[in-house]
């Protein structure tokens, strides 16, 4: 009985993290907070009027610390004296800046989307967090963000977006040192490129499908997957055309 | 005959970047453009008035584009017709944090100032950069920013500052493989541990060799140094105890 909160829960993957958790048994999954900013969106208002009240939909402005505050207390309440098991941040943007890397002129806007609120949530949620049984932290990486590889992805127009996934990653990988000595996972996965409003309808991947990838993942022992930045594994996509693998393999910062 | 811009020039690093630059003969140094906020230390002034007009003090706010703009039309007008050689983004700040990562509470701040501001000076003097011969351009990295490195780094207390110091990679890498074809070095080098303001009086090393090491890179070849994240090499202490070694060596990022 493990409880899961995923942020950028309204649509793409966010919104398929919550259906399929949700959709596990009660005896797997008690609770599964869907943190959206705005209205819920029909699908996922449909996912917890069937979900017998385990589907909870949670107003979070992710960047707003007050209002994630509030979340922790409504969650806390919900949780009657549980602790959080496992916090997805998902939440997210991307951009395109197809004038090149001197055009760029949002970089603090998609640190702050793509950073600062993990740090808002996370921050927030620790407490919680250190009261569960898995004390899992998912950081939604991007391989596009590794550094190492920057040359691979010189053709993606996203400046920005590179810049603060490499800073997420940065993120991670100090809270996985820090937190590692009291049980925690804190740990990057790359979705692959999926059909999503972000990935468009040419992506390798249904949503589905790199979903369940990533839980995968997230089910190891979390001695396995703490500080890492990973890649899912696809059964016969080890060695998919094009660019990405899923192997299953550490992806270089 | 080479032009070089360095910011932060009013102490520290950026102090000895424009000393070493400007006591160098005019043959090897035009002009050295010592960029500062406020106004210049009684040292800065000194060096200026003993340059024969080589050593221009530069008032930029690099934080402010409209300073930045200001400051990119007085450097063309004293180059006067030539192009700009070498930028040396030096300007930056450092903060702890001693109660962890949890209590990083000034992100934003920090990527502000170490990064942004680095993108604000590198797009503004591009197109004087491209009329230069040397085309190079150094962001001061630091060991302690490689994501791969951060267990040798938990404990020093500076979470943001790493953050900032990987996102700067990703922007140094991402400039290094878009202008390679025009002849341009972006690169990123460790200045070491220094006797500065910011790296205290138990640092290993003294201004003056750190800065000397510096600009024996900066002097190599574009294509030896383009894209690359270096450490400085300093004979005899290829090898030195402690956290830094000086071999001149690649760092992961």
């Amino acid at each position: 009985m493990s409880s899961y909160l995923v942020t950028g829960a309204g649509r793409g993957l966010g919104l398929e993290f919550v259906r399929q958790l949700s959709q596990r048994s009660a005896e797997q999954v008690s609770v599964v907070f869907a943190a959206i900013r705005g209205s819920p969106s029909e699908a996922l208002q449909q996912l917890a009027n069937n979900s017998n009240g385990r589907l909870v939909i949670l107003h979070m402005a992710v960047s707003d610390k007050s209002s994630v505050a509030t979340a922790v207390e409504q969650v806390k309440e919900r949780l009657a004296g549980q602790g959080l098991d496992v916090l997805i941040n998902n939440a997210g943007m991307t951009h395109t800046t197809p004038e090149g890397i001197a055009a760029m002129d949002n970089l603090l806007e998609v640190i702050q989307v793509n950073v600062q609120t993990v740090q808002n949530v996370t921050s927030a949620f620790l407490p919680l967090l250190k009261e569960g049984i898995q004390k899992k932290i998912l950081n939604m990486g991007s391989s596009v963000g590794a550094i190492s590889n920057a040359r691979k992805w010189a053709q993606i127009p996203c400046p920005a977006y590179k810049i603060s996934k490499a800073a997420l990653n940065s993120l991670t990988a100090q809270y996985a040192i820090e937190y590692e000595k009291d049980g925690f996972a804190f740990f990057s996965v790359c979705p692959g490129w999926v059909k999503t409003d972000m990935g468009g309808e040419w992506a390798q991947l249904d949503v589905g499908t790199s979903i369940k990838g990533i839980l995968a993942i997230v089910a190891k022992d979390a001695t396995e997957i703490n500080g890492k930045f990973l890649k899912i594994l696809i059964p016969g996509m080890e060695n998919a055309e094009g660019f990405h693998q899923y192997d299953g393999a550490e992806l270089l910062w």
